[in-house]
Parts: structure tokens; C-alpha cells; sequence
């Protein structure tokens, strides 16, 4: 990746070589969303993503609100995702539609509570764009994501994941997949490599499940800017606790370090 | 692999799912050897192998036997592997030649103090029929070896050299080549998921030095049988300590087993 195009953000860099820890809080409740968030915090993620999918009061926009400022003060300088996943690309069921979701990341995206929102590329073209602009008029950073929790499809179909997310105008491309088998897993990171020489926005990936769960790992010899970590609830099968990636991030480090 | 086919040695299983541990002893001399011996052996490695290259007196065969029933008492029920590795394929310099070495395999693959010899199969291959003639008749397991310090060979090339230690009549084959860049890497452990669903012994597989360094880590998940980590010395570029490499396997195995 281009090393100009890193994103720093609240003194952590995404891109910068080291890949950043992310712990989900998948809370259903307001109050279940802010004591998690105070468990997790203190095993010192880089950064928290706010799955609001989980949240049963997700269809309230002053709830949701209330509950992004809280956790921006219990955040103070840990940059905050904020996604709500669609059932299509694994996530929950919510009572809200495709509609209400871009209004609620406007509204979410001008308050300045989070950092990023994460959005999928192949939602409607149109939601996409608006999502894309208000959150650029916003200053809030934009990551497009694509999903398969089924299978892993193909080196090329992966890499143009990565670089559609781009051109459409996302300040950072995720792409996490479902092996089927250990070559699959292979084939993620070989995507995430060429990918990486490819584009100028930094890149996150990952292999799902038992069998990926090496590459949330080892993911950032290849090319992902961040992994995400257990700090209290998984959001994704694979994730393991924050403690365990630190430890082998820090072994990871010590040894590229060479001898 | 076929699960039938792993070897058992002395409690250990190679091929049985968790990657062996195994630290090398590098010393010049006897008795640094063995001093080698006893700091490595505290650290609890699976395997050790005695790299007799590195030793001064490799010439003497004499030597060598009494210092290989030392390491035997020294080692307990830890298998050892014994290697002479050549220059050719980056050993030390040493002041014998290849049949001076093939005498030296035969001396102490009969005198039964070590459980595996490491035999490189680009060999004469004579000299290859030859050691593996012996340590079959001696009872001794023989792994046939290839290595690549400057590069890392196509695809096709690294399943074919598994492939050829097992039509050699190796007992393990073992594959070790260096990254130019990240794909090599890929490469290497790709080459290791192909052959070993049509091999029938078991593989060990390394990509080397700082950048290849995550293959020893994770080279389990794609079907290497061993990894070496540095017990005082390291024989090769990108080894890491035995504790750290103990370290990642368990928050690996962990991981998975799924949530």
C-alpha cells in the first residue's frame, strides 16, 4: 500500500505495518451496550465496533443517538466503527429497512460520536452514494465491507472486492469470507496481497470460522490493517480473545524483526 | 495426510495435528554441544536435532558416536534427528566430503542413539539409496530434505519435491526455501495444503527468514508436522524462541476449536 495513505486517527494508525485490535460490542440493550463497552475497554482494544444491528432499539434514532454519545465519553480517545450489518451480509434481523439504515448513519455520521461507519458495497448504488457523500461532508471516514459467511469466492472476484470498494469512494475496504477448505484460506490472503499493491486505501480482511482464524492472526503480513478480538462477545465465528492476538502480534513483531 | 501414516517416536506423534517443536544444537565443540544440550532440553522441546555439521570434529567418526551417546543419555525419551547439513544446501563448511558423510549417516543411523537422520535428496543418488538402505535395515527414520536459501520455486516444483522424498523412500519430507516477497510465502504454505493431501508420510514445511517467519508459527494449519524454534542457537533465518512458538500453538489450537 501506498504508506502515504495511512489513517490516522485519534494517535493509532490504520496501514501502518502493525495491524490494530477491534473488539465488537454486541449488546441488545442500552445498558447492556455501555457495560460491555466498560469490560472491553479495559482490555485495551485499538478500536471498538458498535454493531447497532444487535441493539433491539435500533429502528430509534434518539436512542441510538444517546447511546453514541455515551459511548464516545466511555471511548474517550479509542476511535469507535459504527455498522449495522444487514441480515443479507450476517447480520441480525432488525425491524428497520434499507431506508432507515442510511438515515440513521446520516444522523449518526453527523454527530460526530464515531469515527467510521461501516457500510456494505453492494447495497442500492444510490444508498451507497449517499452514505459515501454525507459521510465525506461529514468528516467521518467511510469503510465499504463485503461479506460471504457461505464460501470464498475466487482470487480475482476478491481482489475486485478490495478495489470497487475504493472506486466507489470508501476511505478504507473490507472483505471477510468463509473457507471451505485450507486452500480457501490461502486464497483470502493471496487476495489481500495483491490487492494491497493495488490500492491506495488501506485494506482489512479476514478468513471466518475454526479454520480462517489463522489469518486474523497472521493477516497483517499480508496486507489487513486490522483484525477484530473477543473482548466480551464475538460478532463473527473465529474471533478470538483480544489478550491472545495481542501475544501474537507482539511474537509476530519480535520475529519479522529478523535475527 | 493419511492419518494412518504418521510416526510415533518415543510419546511423540509427527503428522498428528499439533506441529512438534524442534530445537537445534549448533556446537563446535563436544562439550558445548552438550552444554547446548542441557539449556535447550529445559525449555521442553518436542524434538532436537543435532546439526553435526557445526561440529569441529565431524571428521572423526569416532568423535561423533561417543558425543551421539551423550546427547542419547542427555535427551531421555526426546527424539533426535541428526543432520549433517551441506554447504550446498546452507550447511557449515566442513572438512569431509559426501562419502565421508554417507559413512558417517551409516555409523550412527546402527548405532541407534538418534531416532531420525536428515539425508538432502539432491544428493548423488546413490549416496541417497544408500543412507536410506541403512536406516531402514538400522530401524532409523530418514527424512529427505530440500532447501533454497535464495529463492522460493514455483508451485509445482515445491509439491513435486514432497513428492520425491516419498518416491525416494524418505520416512518425512522436508521442504525449506526462502521469500522474495509475501506470494513466495503464500507459495510455500499453498504447495504444503497440495502435497499433503497426496502424500502419505508426513511434510514439514518453512518459508524463511523475517518475512517468512509466520510460516514456523502457523505452518501446522496447512500440514507441516514441525516447526524449529531456537532453543540457545538457531540454525537457519527466522526462528523463534521455543517459548514463543509454544506460545502461538496453544492460543492457535484454541482458536481452532471454534466457538
Amino acid at each position: 500500500m501506498n504508506e502515504t495513505r495511512v489513517i490516522d486517527i485519534r494517535g493509532r494508525t490504520l496501514g501502518g505495518g502493525t495491524p490494530l485490535i477491534c473488539a465488537p460490542l454486541v449488546g441488545r440493550t442500552g445498558k447492556r451496550v455501555l457495560a460491555e463497552a466498560a469490560t472491553v475497554l479495559g482490555k485495551s482494544p485499538d478500536v471498538v465496533e458498535w454493531r447497532v444491528d444487535f441493539l433491539d432499539a435500533v429502528g430509534d434514532v434518539a436512542v441510538v443517538l444517546d447511546l453514541a454519545r455515551a459511548l464516545r465519553e466511555a471511548a474517550g480517545e479509542v476511535p469507535i466503527i459504527f455498522t449495522c450489518r444487514s441480515i443479507r451480509e450476517g447480520g441480525e434481523p432488525t425491524a428497520i429497512g434499507d431506508e432507515d439504515v442510511v438515515r440513521l448513519y446520516d444522523a449518526v455520521g453527523a454527530s460526530r460520536f464515531v469515527d467510521f461507519l461501516d457500510f456494505e458495497m453492494d447495497n442500492d448504488a444510490d444508498h451507497v452514494r449517499r452514505v459515501r457523500d454525507a459521510a465525506h461532508a461529514q468528516g467521518t471516514r467511510l469503510i465499504l465491507s463485503y461479506h460471504d459467511f457461505d464460501r470464498t469466492p475466487g482470487h480475482a472476484v476478491l481482489v475486485d472486492r478490495f478495489l470497487e470498494a475504493e472506486r466507489l469512494g470508501g476511505d478504507v475496504a473490507k472483505v471477510a469470507v468463509m473457507p471451505r477448505d485450507r486452500a480457501d484460506v490461502l486464497t483470502l490472503l493471496a487476495a489481500t496481497v495483491e490487492a494491497d499493491a493495488k490500492a491506495r486505501i488501506p485494506l482489512i480482511s479476514m478468513s471466518m470460522g475454526p479454520l480462517g482464524a489463522v489469518t486474523r492472526m497472521i493477516g497483517g503480513v499480508f496486507g489487513s490493517a486490522l483484525s477484530f478480538a473477543v473482548g466480551e462477545g464475538s460478532s463473527a465465528p473465529g474471533q478470538m480473545p483480544i489478550a491472545d492476538l495481542r501475544a501474537v502480534h507482539e511474537i509476530l513483531r519480535r520475529a519479522c524483526r529478523g535475527h
